[in-house]
């Protein structure tokens, strides 16, 4: 096999891609250089998954790369059109957020349930001021999403005493994790039952807006809400008026329809909502755990064997075996 | 048998006890009044458990109750010279308080893990600042006190993957729960490799002061605390020296020295430290549970079969079977 160019869109901090050296040419392209680029590349890596560049530079016709690996679980930001259509392979991150992504959603739902928020608050007035919380165990949780993410959720707060329902897209009666799992219309009727929602979903047409002013009404006024998904599958001004009218507990988001939020997003001071910054998957180690993941791949289409976590593009995300 | 008196130690708010009806006369006492009461009571229940008045007031000679029940988990307030010599059985509130405070240990280790309360404060401040954060599963906790409360904090940051070393006063080399059980002597070896050190010892002349200087030494700079057993197995100082001093990463208490904490107190504002009022048993329902608890071993008690949760007083806490 000849070299093979890869095409790396992002550099800020760039991916250790020691083990490409003798292999592959490696050039780096900005959102600016990237069409240019892109007819010259074999494969391209969105190692800044944060750009909405690829959707926008995809060439309709001519030379593009046979190959699409993007740094993050959701491909959202670069499936479009012509990308769907033609035969250029996609995958996945899938396997690096998982985990990180199930503790944060569990240490969110204990924080919530213990009012750790409430605890800090009174800390800073310097007041002792006791309360009873509530037992996480014997909870329920709807669990939207039945990828890598949403099952690593739904084993996690399991482990934690709660019962969970987790939500796919189809219903599946013999699934080998949860038994069974709901199919997404299914949805409506979980909810008046949920302590807690967790939105794991991946972004497609099917699920943007998904949860708007008829979910949150759903929802019983004790449940609390959780994104980690997608910031649109969100309508965040219903979310706002369900906290400010308690018509729901509480929520927490770590994705948004803009990021970054801006210094005068009404989102920073909603009551009984937690912000942050897009930041649930990401530990210590994780850039680098994406650069071997990619290596791997780059290892499996150079000895021209199948890769690894294959997006389905139709479908917007990895199918689950 | 003939009616007995049982005599309650705190009203406010008084415990239902409903299922006492015709079978007990159901006296008040409270801190003043206990000594000339005590004399009277078949049966002693320390309802308000914060208190010492049992300790001060319990007779070296003549009538006295023979069963003190107490609701709370730790015994260390009641139990003096005079009540570990004499035959009064002593039993308390196991079964309570286990799966609550082992929900908010973890939901501590997880916010620390994940510094939630950097991104709260970064929320106050409407600043967009993306951390890499820590992966729970993986790490090692060692947890001290191998009764109840420690094996669920086990337990459950098990469940989360993380490597829990349970430490009891003696060994156990077949725990059915954790295999091993290190001996007390064992602690100060297993610090060092401790990501986690979590505090559910019961108070006893062997415990108090367990954590302090010496030990804050011996745990690693990434060493993250907790205590929810009794303030005065630290030594509040040397945690505060060892915060200040980067010696070790960060801690949450809620239990302290002194009880509650006045707003005077420097504990307040210590950097890294997470300060709680005694409230991580505390769940919904609580008093309710503690009161039901008690009936049930009067049950027990008025049909002559031994009683639940029997402390050993010269130990200090219920024995494991």
């Amino acid at each position: 096999m000849s070299e093979s160019t890869v095409l790396v869109l992002g550099s800020d901090p760039p991916p250790k891609l020691d083990r490409l050296a003798g292999r592959a040419r490696v050039i780096y392209a900005d959102e600016t250089s990237l069409a240019g680029l892109l007819p010259t590349a074999d494969v391209l890596l969105a190692w800044d998954f944060t750009s909405d560049a690829i959707r926008e530079a995809w060439p309709e016709s001519g030379p593009r790369p046979r190959w699409v690996h993007t740094a993050s679980a959701g491909v959202d930001r670069l499936l479009c059109p012509a990308l769907i259509a033609d035969d250029t392979l996609v995958t996945n991150a899938r396997g690096v957020f998982e985990q990180p992504i199930a503790e944060y959603v569990a240490g969110l739902v204990i924080a919530m349930a213990k009012d750790f928020y409430g605890t800090w608050e009174l800390q800073r007035q310097r007041r002792w001021q006791h309360r009873e919380t509530l037992r996480v165990a014997g909870t329920r949780a709807v669990v939207v999403g039945s990828g890598p993410i949403g099952r690593a959720i739904g084993t996690t707060l399991t482990a934690l005493g709660v019962k969970v329902d987790l939500v796919g897209r189809r219903a599946r009666a013999d699934d080998p994790e949860f038994g069974l799992v709901h199919p997404s219309e299914a949805l409506n009727g979980l909810l008046p039952e949920a302590d807690w929602v967790v939105c794991a979903a991946p972004l497609t047409e099917a699920t943007r807006g998904l949860f708007g002013k008829e979910a949150f009404a759903l929802m019983p006024s004790r449940a609390r809400f959780v994104n980690i998904g997608r910031g649109q599958l969100v309508v965040e001004k219903d979310l706002v008026e369900a906290l400010r009218g308690w018509r729901i507990a509480a929520a927490a988001l770590d994705v948004f329809e803009q990021e970054p939020l801006t210094a005068d997003s009404p989102l920073w001071d909603v009551p009984h909502l937690i912000v942050s910054p897009h930041m649930s998957g990401d530990t210590l180690g994780w850039r680098d755990a994406l650069a071997e993941q990619f290596q791997d791949n780059f290892d499996e289409w150079a000895a021209g064997r199948p890769l690894r976590n294959l997006v389905d593009k139709r479908l917007g995300y990895v199918p689950v075996q």
